[in-house]
């Protein structure tokens, strides 16, 4: 209950610090979007509705408070950046068949196949457009290199879908490009439009990176343990795809022989009675605890990444995001 | 036969002309998406296979020599288009669950929808990844607000699917959103690139953007009478997912209400035998010679706007390929 109270703090502190600046990139990434199309401003209205944490400018304008002030290109790669993380979970939805998220039937579930996969274009489109409303090519850039770096993570994560042999290695890989990459642009980009001097801008790179990671392993976590309810999204659809994650690769190292021979033919023919059918080998070892202990490791790494910086309320909150990646609902 | 040597003919002037360039723009587009990751490279250079006509880069190209002589950024562009365009078959293929194009398997048949999905993403960031390797966002931002127009028209041809009421005007809304904008940003980015003056580039645009839908009408003709092992890819697709096309448009027009109501039925509920229930209705009007006779005012439109270029090779070449739109295979 405690963790959940923290959770609100933290927001309250992001609100309070940055929220006016979180309108108005809220403003350019709505004008960026405005249409005469009913249909399509009709879907837009339906995808605003999941829009999650906003995570990515939060970072991008904490990063810019923390090292000088938040300036309007800040805005706008923001936005940018929130943009096609929308974009992917757009196209996630295709690729997970997922029929809520954020308590929200996704736009897959809701129209069709062929308005997630449109409509997720018009996102990426509309992002790149946005982008290029600065003055240098530079924004474009970065952000065009980020976002080929996690298309490639999610192919490599479609290519090894039912690999019961993924080593934690890959797996950090994968989750390092598909994930951690947008989060260090943020990061980097707030930082290089602020103008910081190049080590600092690797290591709000780095900040942002450990971050995402220590924030992905803590989601596949969830998605193994964690209630639906609680989530507000269709859980265990790791499962159902074949994705091995952290814990179920922790869980077939531990496990001797026989007993993991036992968990992969589970996980090979996937149904809904898989998370329960799990439970007993999760309760054996302590897999689980191991991503978790994981997930608090790259946590400490981005915490340790901004010692360097300045002591003020922005560089607070960025060590108290860390927390707060890994300290979610259990 | 004659019409098949006349194409022959225009694609070996086509080489001659401006092979050389093709091949750098090829060069260009294959370095853009080089990749260390096996599956990438194979699911590359599966679709290396069934990519087109270079239609695109073709008419960027001879816009720059009808103009002066092709640079470095033209090539670029010209590579960027490409890829876009590369981007949206992908993700037709997903949209039509076309089990063939060019004569190949597409992604979608041979690998899964996820595949295509996300294949279609990376080639759509690395287009604007290589857009942004430019000095200027004057191209990033041109190619930005044409694409997000063609995403408009493929959103608005999904949200129209089994319409029967569809007009004409409507119809060429749409597929000037989702086929000619690309050509008339080819042809407006070869002039502006060429430093020409504002009338010439918007000319060139009308041209690229008259041609685009003459030859948009010339293939949803075909795929209403075409043969399919002349095509080479799955036809009938746009009478399978209820998308009423101008020859379509045309029929139910000319039709009695009561013949009209047939028809209608007949669309209503797809399947193998949709096109030959149709062909008594399209034999006792003149649906398809309508539809004919507007590409051909659509590419005289094209020929029009590049009247007033210097007399050359490029510029004969580029009324050809006007002629050649609309006389394909029938």
């Amino acid at each position: 209950m405690s963790k959940q109270v923290a959770r609100h703090d933290l927001l309250e502190r992001v609100t309070e610090y940055i929220g006016d600046d979180l309108l108005k990139v809220e403003q350019i990434f709505s004008d960026e979007l405005a249409t005469d199309h009913e249909f399509v401003a009709d879907i837009q209205y339906h995808v605003s509705r999941f829009r999650g944490k906003r995570l990515r400018p939060i970072l991008m304008l904490l990063t810019a408070k923390a090292l000088g002030e938040v300036k309007h290109d800040h805005m706008v790669l923001a936005a940018v950046v929130e943009m096609i993380h929308t974009a992917t979970l757009v196209h996630d939805d295709v690729l997970d068949d997922a029929a809520t998220r954020r308590h929200v039937a996704t736009v897959n579930s809701r129209w069709n196949n062929e308005t997630s996969v449109l409509y997720g274009d018009y996102l990426f489109t509309h992002a790149f457009h946005l982008a290029s409303s600065l003055d240098s090519t530079l924004g474009c850039r970065l952000i065009g290199q980020a976002t080929n770096v996690v298309c490639v993570g999610e192919l490599s994560q479609i290519n090894e879908r039912g690999n019961s042999e993924l080593s934690e290695e890959h797996y950090l890989r994968i989750i390092d490009q598909k994930t951690a990459e947008l989060c260090a642009l943020s990061c980097r980009l707030g930082a290089l439009f602020g103008d910081a001097d190049e080590d600092i801008v690797n290591s709000m790179d780095c900040y942002g990176r450990s971050l995402g990671i220590a924030f992905q392993i803590a989601d596949d976590i969830l998605d193994v343990i964690g209630e639906e309810e609680d989530m507000g999204k269709t859980l265990g659809s790791d499962l159902q795809k074949q994705k091995l994650t952290l814990p179920l690769i922790r869980l077939l190292e531990q496990l001797g022989e026989a007993e993991a021979a036992q968990v992969r033919e589970i996980l090979a023919q996937p149904n809904e009675e898989t998370g329960a059918a799990l439970k007993p080998y999760f309760a054996r070892c302590e897999a689980i605890e191991y991503a978790h202990h994981r997930a608090i490791e790259f946590a400490q790494e981005a915490r340790q990444q901004i010692e360097k910086l300045p002591d003020s309320e922005a560089t607070q909150i960025l060590a108290d995001v860390a927390e707060f990646a890994v300290n979610r609902n259990f």
